[in-house]
């Protein structure tokens, strides 16, 4: 194997790769990162056995030229130490070739690394799908759907069902769920006409893994195209390749969770309820749920309180652009409030309130789409 | 106590201070910081005994109002959530009271804290100085110093004056020393002509009061103002006051560790040398020192390689402006090469071996004043 490439290419393509790469696996070439040069371009390949990721270079795209010198060959390197030798490389044109015994040489100006690289025969076939049915989505949008509901799923793996995304396609939109029982996120998206079938009605897909592809994504309107089997979820874009295991089991139906009715409906800035939140929460660290206080006064003005015995208290009065219903005092986590504010996005938000024992609802004030549920805690 | 202040100008204040307070101390009162103002400003005090630190927001100054409506008055807050309420607080003015039983109120907008303050009495009072000695030096001239020499200290405790670095008068110079005994930084630097005699001829400040000090000082030339007494040391700055404990005890003679007579001379570009150490130290990170060799070839080539049995070897030919001298093959901990290079600051730089056993000088090429030195590591 023998190829020179630039290193700025490479480097990028390392990076991505490196996010499915873990030191704790229990297979021991998945440590490593498999290198594949052929005439049309460099493959780099990453496993934890539960993310896949592909990187393509190609060896030349719209006129000019990423991998030249090419011949043909395979090798695994040791992850630990090959992003820090790229990245540390003293010229931008770098030179891998191998020996007959697998011995890795990487060349760049007067500097020079050998490697003991291993059999790439022994790293793992990645699944090939074998469907025809996908869809696409522009990057941006994936993302947005990824930031919106993440977060929520559960860190905990009593029920690890719940430490997933429920991705589902129901009546022409794409539906994305997350929860950990104490919260939910939730977010819509109407689906273009597809001309076939979808690919899928209803997976769970890790929420690390969507972590992992958001951070490699960047922002741009360029499509990504889904495919979906049985148990494996594949988000390919022109250069990259992202493979996914699903969970096993079924997602619990989470719509009956949302009340369909409100007795107290709050509409106000966004980020003025998410800073006095954030302040409230200040002092109340220390009970270790992080409960903040809300409560309805007259003339649009609600109170938001954190308490801390040992330490002291804080209240803020905060000028809501309205408030309809019912008078309310309700007490819930500041860290999913602040959570949820943040994944709305918008300028104002609408929280609705059902009582202080019942799930609250917030969401952009004239978008159906986004939707954030928290359950409060009982302190009345 | 009373008085309405700049949030910005508290924070400033509050960051500094909090530089000396921990949360491990023995003392439950120096968890907190001490608040006092009177009609000429807010003073704000922090403490973990070893470091004391004052910081003074002035009343007024430069025709300028920082402090406001004061009702002179001291009180100890827990420095655990001040800051973090300080930092969050929505406006820019900040109103601060206690009531007759240690409540205390901070206002700010919508936003009102209230938190249990302690009985500043029970604050203990910090040594004043009683010294006329004294001397200055511009900040950045001080920052140098301590930048170019505090790396070297020794972070064990098995011989403890070494965790401190040695600061001395003679023949006119201030002198930096510190050494961990593999290695050691020196920086003179020759003094004004003073009025009287100077304060002080030989002290040791621990380290992390260095590195402290030099967090809070920003690039500056004003001028810093040292006193010195038998076991504290007090830097002073218009609005600061930072006072360190002194190490007991008796620091080495280092002088005779220097070697006067070298065997080999290589002048370099800093930066390529630093870099392809570097490099080198990439595949040296297997064995604990971190070592890598040095190999002086023929027509200015000096040879950098590093090695790591169970991965592989770097190696790589750098051009050195010239070599002088025996020929050489030395090996020393890369990290402790870095640290040295980096110290130094020179675009080019001299390294003086006397041969691959002996302690060989870093330094720039025209300037006596800052000296590094190594010991290397027995490898051949």
């Amino acid at each position: 194997m023998k190829f020179v490439i630039q290193r700025d290419q490479l480097m990028e393509s390392v990076q991505h790769v490196m996010k499915a790469i873990s030191s704790r696996t229990t297979i021991p070439i998945l440590t490593g990162m498999k290198l594949e040069v052929s005439e049309a371009g460099l493959k780099l390949t990453g496993s934890d056995s539960d993310i896949s990721i592909e990187s393509f270079i190609p060896a030349e795209e719209d006129g000019l030229v990423y991998v030249e010198n090419i011949e043909p060959g395979s090798i695994v390197l040791q992850a630990k130490y090959f992003p820090d030798i790229v990245r540390k490389l003293p010229q931008n044109t770098v030179e891998i070739l191998t020996d007959d015994h697998r011995n890795v040489t990487i060349r760049s100006g007067n500097a020079e690394f050998h490697l003991n690289g291993q059999d790439a025969e022994e790293y793992p076939q990645l699944p090939k799908l074998h469907t025809e049915d996908s869809f696409e989505l522009p990057i941006d949008l994936l993302k947005e759907l990824i930031r919106q509901t993440v977060f929520a799923v559960s860190s905990s793996e009593t029920r690890p069902i719940l430490t997933g995304v429920n991705v589902k396609i129901q009546d022409g939109e794409l539906h994305f769920i997350a929860t950990d029982s104490h919260r939910l996120a939730s977010r819509k998206l109407p689906l273009q006409e597809s001309g076939g079938s979808l690919a899928f009605d209803n997976v769970v897909i890790p929420g690390k893994s969507l972590t992992e592809l958001n951070k490699i994504l960047s922002d741009s309107d360029d499509t990504i195209e889904i495919n979906v089997t049985d148990n494996q979820i594949l988000f390919r874009t022109k250069h990259l390749y992202f493979l996914s295991r699903l969970l096993d089991g079924n997602y619990p139906e989470t719509s009956r969770l949302i009340p369909d009715e409100s007795k107290t409906i709050v509409k106000m800035d966004t980020k003025e309820l998410l800073q006095s939140i954030d302040r409230a929460s200040l002092l109340a660290r220390e009970n270790r749920n992080n409960v903040v206080r809300l409560i309805t006064k007259g003339g649009n003005q609600i109170e938001i309180n954190g308490n801390s015995p040992e330490v002291g208290n804080v209240v803020e009065e905060v000028e809501a652009a309205s408030i309809e219903g019912e008078e309310l005092k309700i007490s819930f986590s500041a860290k999913y409030m602040m959570d949820a504010l943040k994944a709305v996005g918008t300028d104002q938000v609408k929280v609705e309130f059902t009582g202080a024992m019942r799930p609250f609802l917030i969401r952009p004030i004239e978008d159906e789409q986004i939707l954030q549920l928290i359950l409060p805690v009982r302190t009345y």
